[in-house]
């Protein structure tokens, strides 16, 4: 096969964060695919995307990204909570992934009750609405926020680790968390060490996203020109 | 009592609008409330709201423009899909009301069954998602897309009015619709029209909206500093 | 302006709590509007409604007092459940709020999750389905029932305002709470203390219900006369 | 068996309409089981009851009905609403069985998907809420109101019955309904003959309500004492 | 009247169960009705369904015995899960009870909130999506697992009719439960000591399982065979 | 990359079926992946599965299939409602996907509302069950059913194709679909032709369900064997 052409789309401004990210993307294509990994980092907004307002800012950031980039044959979007990406979707037709709908999505395949955990408490009612309309709000036994933000994740960060590691056995045992989800795009390289320590599978969507993205791309989905996902320009009105 | 300082924002970049929007808005207090209307115009994006993208750009330009606006008594976000609304209320303790869901809950305090009548086709599932997080999808009896653009809104364009009455007449008759939800800014100066040719109650959320705004402040709600609405300042690891 | 012409209904047959509404309500309008407001309390029934059968009676009363007021502005219910809210709208096109529904909808302007506060534990499952008909259910946290009886809610009992502080205080720290619903007509005379102690906004609906009302009246809303409002006189089977 | 005492509760002031249920409420239990019937009619109302409002004075009235005759079995509430249900249960341990209740419960063991024929289109959202609290609406395909009025339902008015058939009929073929719940206590002497000529299992909830209500206490079981349901002297506020 | 021929089917190996089923549903209808019972015991399969695997195969042979079994009045199912029971609608127009919608419909007639009192907890996602399925996950407390095997279940191991008592009582005082589901088959004979012990009404759903098959075929109510419920030979395709 | 050991699962007995779906597998992954592909076919059962009963004997089989094929990296379940698919995830840690699930969460990354296309009308109660299930019933603008059996599927079928692009077009057209969900597995060799002419992406999880099977498994994620997924040998009752 010809290469697949994956732009990451780091809505963040950290590019250490997107060189953690595209690591991890690569090794997750390594001798199967012949990847061309994009790899973008935001040029405005925050490097750590905890609050709404920076969400806001990261979603516009996001689809500027995207429409900087218009050939790519899939976009991952390395934020959890997938900011802008319905928007993302009307720009393009190639596909276009979220860690966060990627996790989710995936973990429900190999586990019927999942536990979340994330980052700062703050969080929480942002992600049970993206559970929300992702339609798996009741498959979750709860949401455990160890209060580490998100500058000090990933497995520099031991102690985070451990953290994670203990909420997860928490969610196991007292609420029959049988997956975890671990919501941020900077858990990416725990997934494995979480796994294994706490027994149950655990996703961040990082590396299950990108490789969600080739599959819709192998298997000739594209992202819909229908409905509300009509090219732009035929919004007459528009100025 | 003393002014009450209420800040008009309208994410979209149309003077025109804001103007129409804060002529609307100085009717429904005259008389009672001492009203500081302070209206502001978006100075990036779109002039007319029709895209999730555009609304993702609305968004940001909403929650700056509250950024620097920061002595209001209260303020009333302008686009009826309530462009960045959880992001700004993280930014101030003054209570903010966005059109939809003012119209959406103002709505169902005078019928229990409502149709939504909108522009073009392609914003309803924006619209039904809206609803569900609203938790008011159920009530709603269909969206009629009249199929006239944003630009074309407004008292100044009589066979759009003609086109919500029509749709608001299906409503009531074939789906026992009990009152109409306008969904767009640009329909406000029509509400009383409508309202007396379906002979249903009908609002687009401009004047209950902005009435609603000073019921709160009057009431001494403000907006929670509590959880995913806390104080910027307290993410230390933002930079 | 002229004057807003209010009908304050209290479902029970206490006076006191009728008196005690009437003066907050009065003090929520002074300055502004030219209130004149007409307090009722209900001639048969329970002096404090704690029990389904008692809401039953009640709503029966309600109706009969609003029937006998045909010539207000809007009317306010003031019994937390809203008794016979939707049989009341089948007999003004004046707008009816219910001090509940009120609640519910002004804290989610102004919090993202909120938790209950009630009397009695055996009122819970009321409050519940009350919640599930207004779609608000999967925005609270949580229902505290102190066990203090309705008789003994408001200022005059600081004991029951501090067990109402504590519970609040637990609803925050423990499930996230942003705001605060106080389910019982009694409490409207805590709003302002239970706010600034517990540090969260914190309603019981009488307040912002009659400033609802008003708004309602003022942006021209009248309450439906269409499918399941429609005036009585159309049912030729009745006699 | 010795025999069972149940009480049939009219909500309505039509004594026609509580014969009529009677007759084949005994004809039910025919040969099986010595039935002691006791049929109430409500002494103030409405002959038919089919506003909010009017249902809201038969709540009241029901209650009180079943208040007066203590000594009963079991109760059956004759009015598809199933008006005053939850606070009867607080007055007895006797169980209560209302006929909507039991026609929705009743229709699901038979069929997967079911429409519900009605008399007036005004009475389409009660009946859609109260599928909602009973957690049915997703398994009905869809409302059809004849326009009959409740005083024209019944063997008695062939014309109405053929509404009903074609109502039916057009469910299934359109619609996919697999029974069809008729909702109305005045069509239970038609069930068979709209079962025969739809060819789909039809109910109303009399014959199947008054069965189950002889099935729970011939169960042992007894409407609960706790919680909500817990006995009304507890109140120690009430007075 | 005549006989009421009933089949119990015993999705599981073991005699043992089926008796103990039979005698109860024997002592429900003794003295009322004439009853001619069947009663069938899987002849593959598990001896104690407490798995999904092992309700995949009770399922298969669930609707197995009821082919075999074509001349019933009505059919009970005698496992918690229903194991089959949209399939098993397809081959007979008798009706069709299982004991876990029985239980879970008959509670709500006598409570308003339920607690479910089960064996192992790896059945706990199992019986929430039941719940979900029928409709009644939102009047649920909580599910409790004793941990005690189904092997181990009935009057023969008082241990775990002690367990099933502190499971009960600690979701009536914790959670206000008003009614217990107890979840499985096996708990049949310990339902009138759970209720006396704890207070609240308790079921498993054979007894009124068994009781309310009786009353649909007694309301001359069918299965459907419509839609989904079609009979098997308009299958064209199928060899 | 070592190989890639799939197993396809076919639950009906058709083997011209499994074929058909294992050489629309083998294409998806050519190039990539070194793909060593059991392809299983049922031997009891039907070999065309339109109704529940069919189902259930599918889910038994299936389950039989993949515990005598117990050393695959990944099983693929070839039967739209993906028969026994919690079953057969208690059995082995490689990851399963149906056909079913990969289809609705696939459409869902690349269109906002999808139609569902499908043989038979009775076999849409268990569609929109199964989307409930999924949590994606509210994203479906309704389920169209050509009424051609099983049998008369794929590319073999012109007449077929024609009748499931006409129905696309219709979704599309007349309720704002964006993608369609081709509910039948013989439809494989279809999706390029319907997305072609109706000009919106169509899947039916044969080849996007075999991909994401390669992905989960490449990404490390195993079927849980936490709560409802524990191995089957810790079932101390089981005999």
């Amino acid at each position: 096969m010809g290469a697949f052409r994956l732009a990451l789309v780091n809505p963040n401004t950290d590019p250490a964060d997107t060189d953690e990210m595209a690591v991890i993307v690569r090794a997750a294509f390594a001798g199967d695919v012949n990847l061309e990994l994009q790899a973008l980092t935001a040029t405005t907004g925050s490097s750590a995307i905890e609050t709404a307002s920076e969400e806001v800012v990261a979603a516009a950031e996001t689809i500027e990204m995207i429409r900087r980039t218009g050939d790519a044959d899939a976009y991952l979007i390395g934020c959890f909570n997938d900011p802008g990406i319905d928007a993302a979707r009307e720009l393009t037709e190639a596909p276009i992934v979220g860690i966060g709908e990627a996790a989710y999505r995936a973990i429900l395949f190999v586990a019927r009750r999942f536990a979340v955990i994330t980052t700062l408490p703050r969080g929480v009612p942002d992600l049970e609405e993206h559970m929300e309309r992702l339609g798996v709000r009741n498959r979750c036994v709860g949401v455990w926020a160890t209060g580490v933000p998100v500058s000090d994740q990933g497995a520099a960060f031991p102690g985070t680790t451990e953290a994670i590691i203990a909420a997860g056995r928490r969610a196991v045992e007292e609420r029959g968390a049988e997956g975890l989800v671990l919501a941020c795009g900077g858990m990416s390289d725990v997934e494995t060490t979480v796994t294994q320590r706490v027994g149950v599978p655990a996703t961040n969507g990082v590396v299950i996203g990108a490789l969600f993205a080739h599959s819709l791309w192998r298997a000739g989905l594209r992202t819909s020109a229908a409905g509300s996902l009509a090219p732009l320009e035929e919004n007459a009105s528009t100025c």
